[in-house]
This record gives C-alpha cells, sequence and structure tokens, in this order.
C-alpha cells in the first residue's frame, strides 16, 4: 500500500521567489531521498469550497510504510529537511498518509 | 497534465459513521462521475510538521482540464455534490489542482 508524505504550502509573500527556490534547490534535493518512487507537486487553480489556505501540494511516493520510514531516516532526507526550514519553516504542514483501497 | 479535485475533510465527530456513509454510499456516487480516471482516498497517519485539522484527503484524477470540466458540470457530479452536503458540509474543503511537470 503506496504510504505518501504530503506537503501543504501556504501562499508566500514572494511565490516567484518561493518556487524558484523550490523548483531548482529543493525538489533536486528530494530526488535524492531513498526509495522515492515518485514526487507530484500539484499547484491550486481553484477553491471550491470550504477555507484553503494552500498554494502548493506536493506528493512524495513510497511503497510501503518501510520504504517511507527508510526514506524519511535518510541523510539525503535530513538535508532536505534542513533546506526546507530555510526558506518554508513557517508555510508547511507535512502529513503522512496511507492510500485506503478504492 | 492530470487535473485533480482534492477533498480535504476535518475529523467529524462520528468517524465510524461518516466513513461508512463516505465508503457505501458517496464513493459509489463518485465511481460514476464520468471522465474519473482514478479516485484515491488517503487516510491521514501522522502530522509531521505544521497544523493539520484533517483526516482523510481523497483526490479524484482527470485527464486535462477540459475533461474536469465537463466531469464537474455532470448530473452525477451534482448528486455527489448533493450528497457531500448531507454529511460533510462544515467539514470539507474542495479545491482544484494540477500537476506540474516534475
Amino acid at each position: 500500500m503506496t504510504v505518501k508524505l504530503l506537503a501543504l504550502y501556504r501562499k508566500p509573500q514572494d511565490v516567484d521567489a518561493f518556487l524558484a527556490h523550490y523548483n531548482d534547490v529543493h525538489m533536486p534535493l528530494i530526488a535524492k531521498v531513498p526509495g522515492l518512487q515518485k514526487a507530484v507537486v500539484n499547484r491550486v487553480d481553484k477553491t471550491l469550497m470550504g477555507d484553503n489556505p494552500y498554494f502548493l501540494i506536493a506528493e512524495l511516493h513510497f511503497a510501503d510504510q518501510a520504504a517511507f520510514d527508510a526514506g524519511m531516516a535518510s541523510p539525503e532526507n535530513r538535508a532536505a529537511g534542513k533546506d526546507l526550514m530555510s526558506f518554508a519553516r513557517d508555510l508547511v504542514t507535512l502529513i503522512a498518509v496511507g492510500e485506503q483501497s478504492a
């Protein structure tokens, strides 16, 4: 069962500077995390109902809980986390989710 | 480019009753929406950083913006939306997102 890390980002003051760092520095660090199957970055187009503070939602896919745990514990993820704190400390929510069978 | 509807659900008072309706009534209605490629239901396991009011996050995948728009405008989606209002009106945030190429 796929286990994912979801990173929900509230809108930064300087969107262009944020995205430049996110795409050019942060995602290349994320790409090195062992066991990462796929990274999907979603741009929020529209809020259809309810409150939504987010403008970007990223998904990091791992094959199962063991792969997720190993990835999270890796030095590569520690480096990515350190980078995350440097530019998005006050903007990000990180949650671990498991896909329910449909 | 995949366009998705994300439904983020805050935790209901009665989780079991919510999930019974969600799985047995709501998702079968969602499954009928034209153009829906895939529905993924994610249970939140753990909040690793930041505030997280959500316990369930569902993804409805469409091939592109045209398929998304047609699905949203369909009678089947109207029926699913009416059902959503009956059990999750105060719990749900709906957002449309587009996948950024990696």
